[in-house]
């Protein structure tokens, strides 16, 4: 689970800026329709997320994250997560 | 989405966990069965745990995490979760 | 504005923990009746509130906050509001 | 609830400022007449605000930080709160 | 009480600079004089003070704080004060 | 400049907390008549102060702290402070 | 990469100590013998350690470090690592 | 142990970036290969790393790490480490 | 250098207290007349202290910090430092 | 005491840079030479450093500290020292 803060400065020109947009949706949503992003979510009231990868591993986590468009407006923080005893299902 | 961390004493009384873990599991795994959780994961390396939680408002919320029976030996971080526009299906 | 967080630890004699949600609920409704506390709200997920006063100085903000029952095992932020300018009514 | 706390530069043009100022009132008084926005306060000694929303859901809370024309400028802290079993009226 | 903390990029136009200094003096003694503020210290090794009001209510504080010249440059933490109750005199 | 939290615990033993109290304000009024503190302030909504020093130096600011009765049980942060260029009088 | 900060209380009874530090030895030594732990330093000055690990997934680095013997007494920072581009042999 | 936070500003002229690159690859290969950099590992999803030096003094960990191209660049939080009683071989 | 706070409990045993203020006493002074403390300072108001060691690697700097007889109660926070470009003499 | 983080901007003039710098050591060596400063110390792996001072007050202190050519580039934290009881010599 990785949680990214995204701090595009608000003078940043706004070309770049669409196109950093529309670069974001399309390589998220790349990583979704190949199963390596599991679920995203915005947090609310934030230019943030929380995004649940599922990958083999570290290696293939760093690939994603930092491959994203936006990576160097990004700040993460990453957890490991793994299945909980009492998860159903 | 909140994150739980569990401070349970390492001296508490041995009964007192067993019964306070059995309790935990049987109502966590109540309220994933009435959908109320989404999802739960353990954090790798901690007593703690990410849960999704799919209810009508807070007052739901926050009788669903004030009901765990280990609420008073946990800390709470609340985020506030809605869909983000890149995500698919 | 005070945003109060209640640390009652889990193992507080049940009759003592009875009395101390007793006798806060009669001193801040007490408050809210004679009109220094404006409003106040749970925080979802957590034994915490946010508690609006409206009171004549700090003199009586002190004593309305000190004076709570269970003032002992609150840890309190205190934020000094006023009227914003795009308020309206 | 949400806390904001505005970080326009002190050298933004004087104009910029001056339009995102009149644009942020227009669009806080819009979303009070609304009922979006229950309540605001400054928090003295700061270019900050507390912001309590009455929205539907979190896409509506979203929706309406993100709409804001200081959007860019401001970081955000949000609270999930409920009623508060002590309140009155 | 307030404690502000002076943010001038060390860059800043030497102009500027001076003018926004003789400007804080003047604006500083005024509320000095007016009995506003009723003590001033600097805050040794930092450029920050700790400035001790003595206004009507928040909103003259809110008003004194936010008319700094260099309001836009400095951060600010504010602490509600109140008669200790061991104070003489 | 010293800020003091105070940690008494809420099951302290009520004799030993009276006494407590009574050493404190014994203790802190024989310093404000000695002049060593200038000034003290409650900080509203908590147990906690902000007390102001006159002391020769380094050792005496210590002697006088440790010597506090409650000392064991406070928190403190020290700011060394100096005449502020812009103080009248 | 686990960082793990040893909280054993100094008044812990002598003989529990004793056994909880002989059998911390023998699983560590066991995990490192299996491989699982790849490395484990001190961090001089404190009772506190990194200790890195090579296992499977997230599941097998949850069992490794909640199968501690001091795990209740221990708290934890876990860092995902991969390889880095710059490393050699 | 280092940890090193690199803040590259996403906006850094292309080949500034590309040169700062390619010369953090030489020199961290350098230190390498003279043993003096004994490992290092990437912080998944993050541009950081940790650096496990094998230096004479501080002395020498100063003169490797101010020596990084990056330096200005980077963020730095050094741990000291030494043999860990249940370490083996 | 090491910053060391102590956090003996006000509630702790006055013989233990006695004994261990007494042993940590005789233990500092004995690292100092070895020369490995080169320089130990009192930080004023608090019960905590700079200490400046002159050890030979960081095994030596641990062995001295976890034998002080009160290391159970102290946390530590560690500097590695070194020359100063700038020092003379 | 007084621990300094210097923040010089990697992309500042060179030509200002080796001017601050050179001016720095000027500096820094005077106050050495008059004994104002008694030891400095590089934190090795940082652009920062750690300073004695042994001055008369607190306002030589703040002349002292608000007179390094480097100053609006440092971010500092002061600690008042005090003689230690266990120090020998």
């Amino acid at each position: 689970m990785v949680r990214m803060q995204v701090n595009l400065p608000p003078d940043l020109d706004p070309d770049l800026r669409e196109r950093l947009v529309a670069a974001e949706k399309e390589y998220s949503q790349g990583l979704q329709r190949e199963g390596k992003i599991a679920a995203i979510w915005r947090v609310s009231g934030q230019f943030a997320n929380y995004c649940l990868f599922d990958v083999a591993d570290h290696e293939e986590l760093h690939a994603c994250v930092s491959g994203l468009p936006m990576f160097g407006w990004i700040s993460t923080q990453v957890e490991a997560l793994s299945r909980h005893p009492n998860a159903i299902g």
